[in-house]
């Protein structure tokens, strides 16, 4: 099974690492990173950089394609080698996936018209715009399409798929090698339980450009 | 708050990036990945490449450090460069933490004497062997030694060090900005709920150097 990536500028760190820790530590997936050229792609914060080791056109027609988001998103909307590739790519995958913002460069892409599917939080709404039903969920498969909401959630979308994809006895295994029996600190991690207050001071926390 | 997270050979990303994320979107965290030298370190796949930015004699006093753990803990536990600064860096550190294995780093380095502490859990005994008391639990706190179980539970450890070290409304905030509102998929993540075959499929998936 192969498994491509895609970076862009001021992509999320973690919307990326989460679901390649759980793909790469798989039996038979090869994960590569991609992007308009092979180099270091820069994240949000500009302080983490990821090396793309292929180009869109070395891969063509992956396996299954892992969309991630990031404050890069909305400058990535008009980025037609990525978006074009995105188009393209969904014509050959056996599973195409996003997670958090990642889901709108899906429907730039024309892939959710009619699609249940999900993002952040804070652009859910945003979806509409490309003929997808938001839906406010962690995970949401519908077909060969699985979308998984903010950030951290690429880690449950990537077990779920896997667990899909490939078999639930794989998955277990795999959950259970990154010790993935989480224990937040915290509760309110959702919008749906947390004060208005409380995600506008989370929105402050985005990087500016 | 400047925060560094030492990078080596086979180091598992997601136990650098999950720590990383939480901690980037931190207003006044700066962080900084290091190693030997300024470069591209593999990860324990070969195929996830994070750039070190400074090296480690650029980096003697951070405030904060984040050693990883991974398949090339083992190696790196003789890698003195590394080990050095560890226990150069934790005489001025406000808070000295890890993440998976990551922390025999620190108990090679000396820092767990007659401190309990955690680790991944196929490799939690090897604690004593430093003189820490192993704890099977997935955040430790100790004075300002705060280390985590396997991969994952960097994000937990990371939301808790923040807490500790700013505030919980920052870490509440943080935890919202990356929607950490986790739903594990099955149950069995940890090593007390899950068979000895399990155990044993999950730990045939970690590569061969």
């Amino acid at each position: 099974m192969n498994v491509a990536i895609p970076l862009y500028p001021r992509f999320t760190a973690l919307d990326a690492v989460g679901p390649y820790t759980v793909l790469a530590f798989s039996p038979g997936c090869t994960v590569t990173f991609v992007a308009d050229r092979p180099g270091p792609v820069p994240d949000d914060h500009g302080t983490l950089t990821i090396n793309a080791t292929a180009s869109y056109a070395d891969l063509p027609a992956p396996d299954v394609i892992v969309v991630p988001g990031g404050s890069g998103t909305f400058d990535a909307l008009s980025d037609e080698a990525l978006v074009g590739w995105i188009r393209q790519a969904h014509e050959h995958t056996r599973w195409t996936t996003s997670v958090c913002s990642g889901s709108l460069l899906l429907g730039a892409a024309g892939v959710l018209e009619g699609v249940p599917a999900t993002s952040h939080w804070s652009v859910l709404g945003e979806l509409a715009k490309y003929g997808a039903e938001p839906v406010s969920e962690r995970v949401v498969t519908a077909g060969r399409i699985v979308t998984g909401a903010g950030v951290s959630a690429g880690i449950d979308m990537a077990l779920t798929l896997l667990g899909q994809a490939r078999d639930e006895e794989t998955a277990r295994s795999v959950q259970l090698l990154i010790e993935y029996d989480p224990q937040p600190p915290f509760d309110g991690g959702s919008a749906k339980t947390a004060s208005r207050a409380m995600m506008e001071r989370a929105l402050n926390l985005l990087p500016l450009p």
